[in-house]
């Protein structure tokens, strides 16, 4: 950490900052300008408290060198890690394709999706049974039985379930059925939740908040893989800002930076980062060609009847006809589908 | 809701989404101008799924003309809700300010503080036993021990106690030690704990989320109302937008707005709102001259040795100042401090 | 355009705005619901000013049924309109890339990287004589000087020169030496400067702001498509939001959605649209991918010794790497490069 | 200026860095950390090109010490700027209110809006004989003629003008009826107007653009400062975010941050900051709360039928009741009104 001093410091004030930072164990390294006062700090390997430092008398700014996330680092870890889920592996050459239905409304209605997107080539099936929605009115999901449903489709296509968990004492019960647990956007700096995941037996799929940073996403990560849990996918869903012909701005280049910051595969998410299906497609090829590891598409046999998020599903036959487009892409970035 | 059709819609697409929107048990009222046509739905009183017939064949657009809060509105509750707590009124004429530390620290720490703000006229404690933090390796709150301090200094001063809760498994704890549970601003639309919070026997102090709406604001205080709990206070801290000198956008418009659109009292948190404690004296001069019911400041008695946001903590000085100049406003606006 | 009135409206208020739209020449057609009464306009193919209506007693809303643009959507044009530039076509199945440093520094830097992208295979050459800066102490182009150079380096190589204009009264001056006028994002709503360049005999390339919804661009390229020139080519450069690892952030799905809604072409710039030369190459490929018809890219000789922008111009090594890596995916999306 | 290398950076990365930077006439201090080497640049009282040193090899990235402003900072010129214009002083103890219609209309709409604020107590009569239009289909202004009849109002009311420019080559023939030159939003980067302002001899009120940040509003400021002419006012008018129940966010903490970082006085536009009148009143009070020099208020005689901004512009007799209402706020904070 640098600190950078007022115009006009004191000795005095010089003086009680280098205490407080030897107090912490740290060294301090001064350098004279012309106009300011500036000291380095070298550190002891433990992270400082900026705010500290920052609050005190004389003090202008206080400037981090290192980057807070370690564990979820590229630096520290190099090379790319693949997720595998009951063997389909998240990060590798083969791109990971998750398509299913946002919520679980019926057997009928999971099963007729999951065959159809197994058929179109998807490898894994996501679908809600405990959804976060913004109206107390709204339907809230199937809950334990969106779970039986989801594992059924499973037997029957051979298709991993990924599926959204809410609160910290339902992940035993979500990890029972799921093969990966969905983190949402709104529940990206849940901690307790992440705690709780962070302890599970199971791959956690990462989604970023839509008002999050890049740096926080990784940030949320770290509580995950610190507290053991190193099977963590992160997910590109979009940001919020002000543009209201879309649902979210999809983050394009957040797939090339996150691959150089972290080793995380990385998944993008076109269906809530557009909000509306007739740009799904497209996104999903921008993704693709820009480095992603795989896409988590909202599918519906009947979008007009679904009871969450139908302006953004696609039927199968489009979603079917999404994969045979994206093919081409995937093999131009050296990848396969 | 209103349907707006595309341009050369068919009749058999205009029959479907009549029957559709009659099967729903509503009404249509069909409008054809020259270039558009459009279905008004006249309701049975129940809400609408948008999404469903945003997704039919020949619809172009769909305009909701209800807002979708009900309990939270002032429609539905024309006069001012006053929440009482111990003693204290939130809402009320006299506005309602709330200090302490962000976190607490230690008995002596937070002992300090509390007679501090007492004695400089706040009329409730803050302070954060169980703390969300960005890094999983900063300081998370002293958990329970932390409650049982609060509730030490609330029996010397006399002050109540305004804690966040972070997960609904935590509600009970919490609610046993603390008078008003604050919703902490990353957990505005964590519906399990909402729906937590909602069933529980105590006041709710509900913080905006930095990525959130006015209106989504609205309804996560719905959430907490439609399950039981009518005594809640909204708190603005400050949205998250561009600009970096201040840590976040305190959204000064809300504080009217809010009060247009709800009966539900409004505090302001010029702590979080700008992230600066050099801000926060003239923040909280424009918040109560905007109309805003009472005040969530951060104070501690060294804010260069807090272990979390010291750079938006007031001295307890300071915060007497702070108090002394908030009274000519105060009455300016018809309200007592 | 459809008014919503308030709750309770009186007669005299509903006669009043009946009234008021009938003195505008149109129709209304009322429709009364149970908790609102509705008015249609139908238009007499003119715009209405929605303010008016808006701010009449007993009215809560008003909700627009047209887009605003016109002479810019595809309902007005529904072919894909080509721009054509001295032999280069935007906006056909060959992408057109445009590429050359920020600024020109001298004739040398120019020609070296004209040649370079020449070779590398790109279509157009762009560089900045006059240069928009944040600071007035920053170099702000080398004026005609620079102009003049542009002109030399096309000579030589045959590119077509795409250079910024920044005030009205030097279209003339810019159009005697580029072939293409480009409008900066921060004179997007330089109304002015749009009529002067509407009324110009050259192409127009124009940058989305970094403030500016979709529909503002299209209302921007309205305003130079209404003034007689429909040479216009959009340009997506990313937008400002919260993320601080990027500069902007580059708004993705604004490639398709803009292809949906206009019939204009459309330019990605990945290097203001990220900041990082790092990214360049991934952005470049999901803007193709997403189906942009052309990008522009800042290449210098030696980006740590340019004057502007080094941070996210490429060398000529990379440049040359990152057309080899496009064509594949051109292909894949039925385009040539 | 501080450069924090690469971890792993190589001696002869590292001599080159230190040898552009001296030959940038400045002096390098090296320190080198446990993970990183960082050099502080000691420099000549220039300002340095961050981007060439930061896209040298080893470079990992380059922290400004210095803000990039000096004519606007108040280290530069610590006493208040007080900007007179004709009689009124701006940044005194006095506040400015600036009241008037969006856009001149005609002779007797202004006219009697003028007398009306006179009445209430107005300092300065605004209104728009030019106007920027998002539509090039709506009224764009009266042009000269409404800058004649802003004159007539003046010497009929005795009240200063302050009325919008939109190009540089307009600047005299504004310069010739206006006392004050208003800069709006769109035009806050818009150099080359900001170079006319400069040279002319008439304060200037610069509008915040709605996505630039507090330094890029200092920086335009710098620019109308570095040409010559040291009397301007910076005005606050509301940011963009992603709420939308209002047209902008006001950022309230601007006030405050201004006034410590800039002599330069401050205005408030809270009906552009808010774009309703049922919240302009109250965020008027906000704003000379939190440390405001004055207020730009748009105020029409028959909302209704504003050819512009009808909805947010006050009816003289709410206009009137809000100058009342101000008076105990002014007091409080020690101004007059």
């Amino acid at each position: 950490m640098i600190v950078i001093m007022k115009p006009g410091v004191t000795t005095s004030q010089m003086s009680n900052v280098i205490a407080r930072i030897e107090q912490m164990g740290c060294q301090t390294h001064i350098s004279e300008g012309e106009e300011r006062t500036i000291i380095g700090i070298i550190g002891n390997g433990r992270p400082l408290d900026r705010e500290q430092i920052q609050r005190m008398a004389g003090v202008d700014r206080t400037v981090p060198i290192l980057r807070p996330f370690k564990l979820a680092s590229r630096d520290f870890h190099p090379q790319d890690t693949v997720v595998k889920v009951n063997g389909v592996a998240i990060g590798g050459r083969q791109l990971a394709v998750m398509a299913g239905p946002c919520a679980v409304e019926s057997t009928d209605q999971l099963l007729e999706t999951a065959r159809a997107v197994k058929e179109a080539g998807a490898h894994m099936l996501r679908g809600g049974a405990f959804k976060p929605r913004t109206s107390p009115y709204s339907f809230q999901g199937m809950g334990e039985e969106g779970l039986k449903i989801l594992a059924a489709a499973r037997q029957e296509t051979g298709l991993p379930v990924v599926t959204e968990v809410m609160e910290p004492q339902m992940v035993p019960l979500v990890s029972a059925y799921a093969d990966v647990l969905q983190i949402g956007a709104r529940n990206m700096q849940n901690y307790s939740l992440l705690h709780a995941v962070g302890e599970a037996q199971r791959p956690v799929l990462l989604k970023r908040g839509m008002m999050c940073t890049i740096e926080e996403l990784l940030m949320a990560a770290e509580y995950i893989l610190s507290h053991g849990n190193d099977r963590v996918a992160l997910c590109e869903r979009g940001i919020r800002t002000f543009e209201r012909y879309t649902r979210n701005t999809l983050d394009i280049s957040a797939v090339p930076l996150l691959k150089q910051l972290s080793h995380l595969p990385v998944i993008v998410d076109p269906s809530h980062g557009t909000g509306r299906w007739e740009l799904v497609e497209a996104v999903s090829r921008a993704a693709v060609a820009a480095g992603a590891d795989g896409l988590l598409i909202e599918v519906h046999p009947r979008p007009e009847e679904a009871v969450s998020d139908g302006a953004q599903s696609l039927k199968p036959a489009r979603f079917a006809a999404l994969m045979e487009g994206l093919r081409p892409i995937a093999e131009a970035v050296g990848r396969t589908l």
